[in-house]
């Protein structure tokens, strides 16, 4: 009963041999080829699996090489941990430790991460693609089929508290993600994917499992360009394109007074809150729009606004995907009433099966099949989802996610500081930049802190301001009230 | 882990509230609509059900109030069981029974079986529509979720040998049928699929289920007519249909000189083999004709030609749907060779899961997972399928399926005869036709056995022809051999 589905790479080769599968700058690769380097890659990384490996990191750039890594490992079965090559060593070595990854596959531009990842974990197994590819090819039994339930994908995300997790997203996670948005954006013969974000996010990594799933070619950029993207956007190759916030604002600057090819069909807009005024110039515009709330943990989209919605609801998220289900829960852990804000929680087959090995964050993360995302937001009379807040204190900026509770505890690592609070303040190029507080012990200079963040944080998580304060705002069960912080900075402008 | 999904009637009518979700007539019903209806009614035939009740067959016609009852038996949680108003009430009271359903609703048209069923099982309760509508609304909970491994439809079909059987369709058949369907023939904002099939049958319940998961307008029609169809398929209002190759050949027929809008997009064509002058009709007159395969127990196509395949591969009926597989096993039972012809054997999710209450038949049909058709067929070189006989046996007429069996059953129970055989004859408005063989003990008139014939079997099952011989060709495990039966016909001409 749908536990198993066949694999899909075979399948989609099958069916669609001739019908393009990636387009990378001006290269143009078929089901069939795409299946044929796969199966070839797949043969040659069986020769440095060890048996008691289950898992792989990949450390790369968006790149057919990374595409073709990510197909073979599949299948091979074995489970694929995204490592982002904007963290620090420090921070990537607590990901291989924590999901037990002893694998690692990285290409050129990366090999000083990489080198120095393996110093710091001798047992730590790392592999240019120039290595790999010179692998001897092993026989290998072919996986006629995928079981829905195995986990296929690990990316890390953090909490309010604690270490970072390891979210598990299984083939059914990618199957049912697929699913929901082609019963929700259509899915016609004509379409093609522009994926201009990173291939180690959901946001990237969900493009390709569709691909191969509808059977639609993706357009891959190594990196994000506005001047590219537009033109592409303009040259009627692209129906569907995913960006976060600061792209879609890049790319409207640039776009000037034109606008995009009438085959360019479904603009969609996630991770994070975005702006009024961006979504009014689209609408006046004529850029077809669609907001979407989504995360890690749900494999891409759990929501999606159409743009017949768009300018009624403006603001909105829109309504579940078919197969998902959305519910607010108020502080007396009932169903809120219509308009009334409370938690966000959701339900459905393309929601993770869990957090690698963190029986504890499970046991908080789900109740009776639903998941407590932490966001607050509310559904107004008609069910539209209004999202007020990532997790009470997520900050996003430029579409990645910071986390407080891991600034804070680099900061805390540092000698002279007492308590450290960190909280996301409003910024107009990158949304929202993380501001940090602490208390001292001893005298610090702001500078000398910064140089302590950047050893221990990716660029963009390091603090924009660090902030001295006698003490930090924390409740009767002395919990640190992150929304408070904002009122130090209030008082630190009027004096 | 997909196991279960939102209430799908529900779950639509809460994402397009406002989109047409039925056409009949003059009349349009939205989604909303739709549920409110379908939610009215189920509360008032939830007082028509005992506690024992877990099924409750269907006789009625295509109509708006044959949809809200089907959806009303999803809502309350009972199979519904399809009866075929061709049938007999013999035939028909077999099934009841074999079902142990003892509840039947009927519309005012077929009032006549419906009574005469009542009569021959005096548990049976039986209620028109006018009679159910005016019962008392009964309150409910609402079923938020469908567990797709529940069963949800039950529908008759013969074998080979023996009584016909129930093949169970669980909501998760329905679900992956509708997915598997959409993922190759796309799916679009301004579908809208005319029924001109009966929705008794796996054909036309299968469009009612994907309207409601894609949130796609049905056209309905009460019955098949050439013209009727003809002038919807010229009008624009609709982008697919399905057919079967008697529906198509009347439609070619008026259709003239004519030809199809441009937005119509699908011909499906299913029911059994095509004769390749009629696809070529449509290949030259631009006919976007898609031929399936596919039968009950697969709840609806399981594989499907393209167009852009069509004239490449005529005669074939395409590559398995995206979730689904298939093989051809030999008579040594090994996967037979490319152009080898063998058995059909299929695996997916949206295969039965089982014949009702038929251990035995189960375990003849399915092996590891795979489910034998008993229908011959071969695989190209390039994957796709040629079906060349439905089961050994199996009459094809009007697109109505004949098991032989079911009529030689019928023969043997007549006091003057020893043995009967029954096998199809090409016909050329029907396809085929059933033409009997028997050997009588006592000297019996053809018209006699035929008046006989016509009472125990469906108008359309009634051999063509009843032909006396001395006795039947049966191999050496003295098994009929259906298929020299043709001899003593060609003996006959020439004598």
């Amino acid at each position: 009963m749908g536990e198993r589905i066949p694999n899909w790479l075979l399948q989609r080769s099958h069916i669609s041999p001739n019908k393009p599968a990636l387009i990378f700058e001006d290269q143009v690769w078929t089901f069939q080829e795409m299946k044929d380097i796969v199966q070839d890659l797949q043969a040659k990384l069986a020769s440095s699996l060890k048996e008691q490996d289950r898992r792989a990191a990949i450390l790369m750039k968006n790149h057919p090489k990374m595409v073709w890594l990510i197909h073979a490992l599949q299948q091979l079965g074995i489970e694929a941990v995204f490592l982002n090559h904007r963290l620090t060593t420090t921070e990537l070595g607590f990901q291989l430790q924590d999901s037990q990854t002893n694998l690692l596959f990285y290409d050129e531009t990366l090999a000083e991460m990489a080198n120095k990842l393996r110093e710091e974990n001798p047992q730590l197994r790392i592999y240019t693609t120039t290595q790999y590819e010179s692998f001897p090819n092993q026989q290998l039994e072919i996986r006629d089929e995928y079981d829905l339930a195995a986990t296929c994908s690990i990316m890390y995300t953090s909490g309010t508290t604690g270490k970072p997790k390891g979210v598990q997203q299984t083939y059914g996670n990618h199957w049912w993600s697929a699913i929901g948005s082609s019963l929700n954006l259509g899915l016609q013969e004509k379409d093609s994917w522009l994926c201009a974000v990173p291939l180690f996010h959901i946001s990237g990594l969900s493009i390709l499992m569709r691909s191969v799933i509808y059977g639609m070619p993706v357009y891959l950029m190594e990196q994000f360009d506005e001047e590219k993207a537009n033109s592409l956007l303009q040259s009627g190759q692209i129906t569907i394109m995913s960006v976060v916030t600061a792209m879609l604002s890049r790319m409207l600057e640039t776009l000037g007074m034109k606008t995009y090819h009438s085959s360019f069909r479904c603009l969609l807009l996630g991770g994070g809150p975005a702006p009024l005024p961006l979504l009014e110039k689209c609408v006046e515009k004529g850029i077809p729009i669609f907001q979407t709330y989504g995360m890690t943990e749900t494999a891409s989209q759990i929501a999606t606004l159409s743009p017949e919605d768009a300018f009624k609801k403006l603001g909105s998220a829109g309504k579940a995907l078919f197969p998902a289900q959305i519910r607010i829960i108020d502080e007396n852990n009932r169903e809120a009433a219509p308009n009334q804000p409370g938690e966000i929680q959701l339900k459905g087959p393309n929601i993770t099966s869990g957090y690698l090995a963190r029986p504890e964050a499970n046991q908080v993360a789900f109740e009776q099949g639903w998941f407590k995302t932490g966001d607050i937001g509310y559904m107004d009379e008609e069910g539209f989802l209004y999202v007020l807040d990532r997790r009470s204190d997520l900050i996003i900026s430029g579409g990645e996610n910071i986390y407080p509770a891991e600034i804070e505890e680099v900061l805390l690592g540092h000698d002279a500081i007492i308590e450290a609070g960190v909280t996301g303040i409003k910024d107009e190029k990158w949304g929202q930049v993380p501001y940090a507080f602490i208390a001292a012990r001893n005298s610090v200079s702001e500078a000398e802190l910064m140089q302590f963040c950047r050893t221990h944080l990716a660029a963009y998580k390091v603090p924009k301001k660090i902030i001295q304060v006698e003490a930090l705002p924390r409740n009767a069960a002395n919990k640190l009230l992150r929304r408070k912080l904002l009122e130090y900075l209030e008082q630190e402008k009027q004096s």
